[in-house]
């Protein structure tokens, strides 16, 4: 079957890793497609998200899919003959998955963004809190297991390992250490790291700190 | 099969009526607990979600399953076999419906809110701007098709239909006509209605609207 998978991507992006991740683990051959958010956005990608007009977008024979954690669940539907499905097999399993995939979405990413576009000096107990109150709820899901669904990788852990990679600038600007306080969360996340679905699909956690401090807060304005 | 299916729900919650109208869809016998969350929120609730302590809450054989659309998404799984399901075979066709669902989630809930959360004297055009410029794609997606899936009621319809018990006390407090900007809409809702799935699971808009002036904004210092 003549399959065309393109993916526009933006390498910082958390929920493009998310994609690449989803998409390796499937080993499906796909195009990238850069698209650098700072300068702008490409009439392409306008065209196939016109509702949110944001990436990652997964383009299949023509057809664009939306949103990363849906497009995760295309992902694993689709391919689903090449490797385990990222998605529990029985029914309450995959709402629990589901939950904890929309839990990160909803409250881990703003508590990040709010550190990211804290000016440094302003970066204060406040900031870290709110940001430490979720990771410490995800601390304790994954608790003693090898991964969020149990014993093999997964949806949630597809979802929530992209962070990690931010989570080194994060800890640098607000001068915190994620390890002290979430020791488990940590653990889990060096386990996913040796996968090489996750190793290949995150960026260097420094190349991901300079984006942050040289490119992203001067243009969000944070810093001059 | 000896089954227990219980849910937490408040009357005139949107989130909770999805659930009202998935259960009916499956015919899925079940108990209705009433939280009534301008008094408090039960021990119960507080244990079965204690990470959103929101409902609906839908509990099956002791388990509990939050957020009311991954609810509706096990609803359609488990009792698969006894009506049409509510997402497409397709897998593009359910990524579709699965965005369209998340896009309601995403941006409907806060424009209805914003009206409602304002001094009736300050609701002017941007208030009813922002609302009309998300139903607008709605009524846009929905076009000319009998239901957001095409032929058959499904899960979008689900995710949004809630919201037209609403519109009478939105378009009350806000002074402004959603039919003459939207008439497909209102005929998809109307549409709907027909469906005794929805029309029992829907409180009477007027009932809504008294809900609303007389009890919520109150409750939340909008009115003395």
């Amino acid at each position: 079957m003549g399959e065309e998978v393109i993916l526009l991507d933006f390498w910082p992006s958390m929920f493009g890793m998310r994609l690449r991740i989803a998409l390796a683990e499937k080993g499906v051959k796909h195009e990238r497609k850069e698209e650098d958010l700072l300068i702008g956005k490409s009439p392409l990608l306008l065209q196939l998200n016109p509702v949110h007009k944001k990436i990652p977008v997964l383009v299949h024979n023509g057809k664009p899919i939306n949103e990363s954690m849906i497009a995760v669940q295309y992902i694993d539907e689709v391919w689903n003959e090449k490797s385990p499905s990222l998605l529990p097999s029985d029914p309450y399993q995959r709402a629990q998955a589901r939950f904890w995939a929309d839990f990160i979405d909803k409250k881990l990413y703003d508590e990040c963004r709010k550190i990211y576009t804290t000016k440094e000096a302003e970066i204060g107990e406040e900031t870290y809190k709110g940001f430490l109150e979720i990771i410490k709820v995800l601390e304790a899901e994954v608790g003693e297991k090898s991964y969020f669904g149990g014993d093999t990788f997964g949806f949630v852990d597809v979802a929530l390992i992209p962070f990690y990679s931010w989570f080194y600038a994060l800890e640098m600007l607000g001068k915190f250490n994620i390890e002290t306080e979430c020791p488990k969360l940590i653990a889990w996340a060096k386990r996913c790291m040796e996968r090489e679905s996750v190793s290949k699909s995150l960026p260097d956690r420094h190349k991901i700190y300079d984006f942050i401090t040289l490119q992203l807060r001067k243009a969000l304005g944070v810093d001059q």
